[in-house]
């Protein structure tokens, strides 16, 4: 499997891609993305389960169960959430000319929509952009419309793979945005995949939510959830590979990309989160479920506690062990081990007095906090990254 | 009713108090504190529903179903949580030397710590203190106990209800101390509540689950759960007065002073949180049961972007009802309505555009958030304070 994460100049055979900006940000960055198939494409996508849900995650939820797709148009700068029905027909208005401009029927047309909630959409400007968007669309764009995604975040987040199906080489390549708002309940920002391998919804369905489940859903920034969120992948079939079915001996292998794929800008995310300096792994180990891990290990990332220590270089254990016991699953103190990075700061429920070597482990970048909670043979892992005041600064003005 | 919150020189018939440096803090500050009935009371208490649990909880939580308490021992600076048999043999003896001091069986005697978790438990230093503790024992000390039990803390925090029953005044007097590690799941902090009513242990109970259920059980300030949380109350009968029992009609004048007590408390307590500026309530309205009333109003009393936005004075509504969506409960975003102190800045889920006045509004020191979900009839409130950098400085270095 050939992989990648930082960006080069990919080409998804059959796919076009454009970014640039619309005016819809003050700043002037790019604002308005488009994703683009030469043919129509097999499509999945899991939606924000926030009761309070954007106009186009409305929209694309009715939408998505006739399982195809060409294009989905995405801005950044506006939520169009909480904007009533001049929201609803924005979105729509949106669809209906993105389809126009590219030729296609709306049916076929997603839309998706990042921002400050609330604010009325600017349905004229973003229509006043189209014609120039398609005129840009490119095989090599994909990274503009990785940029073209971003709020808060500080760097465009694009990971692929690339797998052999009887002799052809397959690819599947991802973008993601999300540095604040994020939390571990379905879908939990925007990311969209798209691939050249022919495999049917059935298929595409279930290894989105698997991959979904063990990256976005393990993510934690700052445990609240986006009216927006937003995960969809388009498999074209330009591959003329044999379709991939459930049944298909290489369904294991997509998933398997794909898994990774999404760990990947999973990890981006963590890594850019909000004032973050640190990214920041929960490993748990010896749980009696795979459940089980996961909730203790999104106890543990939740944690506003917990994520300060690291941020202070603080290897205050006693942070950790009080997450574990309020994760609501049944653990004995004197069976858990913790370790913090390579250092052994818990044995059996007991202080090892290695501090101090904790504390030259916590100058790293990336943390990695393992728990074996000695009661089965289950591990999860959860992302997250420290709370600085960086996290506050940025939040307490975005709006203004 | 009598009332008071600021500290007075309040005596509680029958009881004495004590508040001293032991030496178990650094600083030098007070961290030993003793109550102390001059006869048995009736006691009742809740404990940290963490499955970690500090030594003295565990022992605290076998010996109560005795419902009999003459005194707390209580120090500050240490949590004695995850300190193995150590820590439970350091508990044991600090209730027996406490009790041998006081001339007083053992089984009326409860310990409770509150400090850093994992640190080996300074049991000699509080031996040592112990008799020159029990020597300062005075009528007038609630005050010392008060700051003795405070670890974060800014200030003190007492509170005082005075009823009449039968012609003769009784009194209900409670300290408190918590900053941090707060969140809403059972007692969230330690809570010393002491009167010379004369109530049976039935009675008792019911009133402090009631009174911890609207006060306590809705305060949030980091959303992490302390090993060591406890609220206990003890009334020791010398004001004579026919005893209340769950069916005596002075119950509800009990219950309603306890209410007031709890929740003064628990709004100290969000007013002093780590590192805050602002006080906020959440008041939620028009639920279908006071129980999602409630979860709609820690959902948003518990959300990160809320409470940066209301620390930048940013009127940012679209984060109030993205935590109302979800917080789990059905909501209809056409139906709500959400103010900002007297300011209105949804009508019916959508902006009036009255941020500029939701500014100004923003400048007071206590924000009061009120919500109308517009479903049904039941109301709800929680406490909480914004989220600034001083929570991230008095956090990231606690521990060292």
């Amino acid at each position: 499997m050939e992989r990648g994460s930082s960006f080069r100049n990919i080409v998804i055979p059959g796919f076009r891609f454009a970014g640039l900006p619309a005016g819809i940000k003050k700043s002037g960055h790019k604002d308005l993305a488009l994703i683009y198939s030469e043919e129509p494409a097999v499509v999945a996508g899991l939606f924000t389960t926030n009761r309070i849900k954007a106009a186009p995650v409305k929209l694309a939820m009715e939408h998505i169960v006739s399982r195809k797709a060409q294009a989905i148009i995405i801005n950044s700068g506006n939520a169009n959430a909480c904007t009533g029905e001049k929201g609803m027909k924005g979105a729509r208005e949106i669809i209906t000319c993105t389809a126009k401009e590219l030729g296609i029927p709306p049916e076929l047309v997603y839309s998706s929509s990042t921002g400050i909630i609330g604010r009325p959409f600017p349905t004229g400007v973003i229509k006043k952009a189209l014609p120039g968007l398609v005129r840009q669309l490119s095989p090599l764009s994909l990274k503009h419309a990785a940029s073209a995604i971003m709020t808060t975040d500080t760097r465009a987040k694009i990971s692929f793979r690339q797998i052999r199906i009887t002799g052809k080489k397959g690819t599947i390549a991802g973008i993601a945005k999300g540095a604040g708002m994020i939390r571990p309940d379905m879908a939990t920002m925007l990311c969209f995949i798209v691939t050249d391998i022919a495999i049917n919804s059935q298929a595409l369905d279930a290894a989105l939510r698997e991959a979904a489940n063990s990256s976005f859903n393990m993510l934690s920034i700052d445990n609240d959830m986006s009216t927006n969120d937003t995960v969809m992948i388009m498999a074209n079939g330009f591959l003329n590979n044999p379709l991939i079915t459930t049944r298909s001996p290489y369904l294991a292998n997509f998933k398997s990309a794909l898994n990774e794929i999404t760990y990947d800008l999973a990890r981006m995310i963590a890594e850019d989160g909000e004032g973050a300096t640190k990214l920041i792994e929960v490993i748990v180990k010896g749980a009696r479920s795979k459940s089980d891990a996961g909730r203790i290990a999104l106890s543990v990332a939740n944690s506003m506690l917990v994520k300060t220590a690291v941020y202070g270089r603080d290897p205050n254990w006693g942070r950790i062990m009080a997450a574990i016991g309020y994760s609501g699953i049944a653990v004995h103190e004197k069976k858990i081990d913790i370790s913090l990075n390579n250092v052994k700061l818990v044995s059996k429920g007991m202080g090892t007095n290695r501090e101090k070597a904790a504390r030259t482990a916590l100058l790293h970048k990336n943390i990695i906090i393992t728990i074996d909670v000695g009661t089965g043979k289950e591990n999860a892992r959860a992302l997250t990254c420290d709370l600085t005041e960086g996290y506050i600064k940025i939040n307490a003005h975005y709006g203004t």
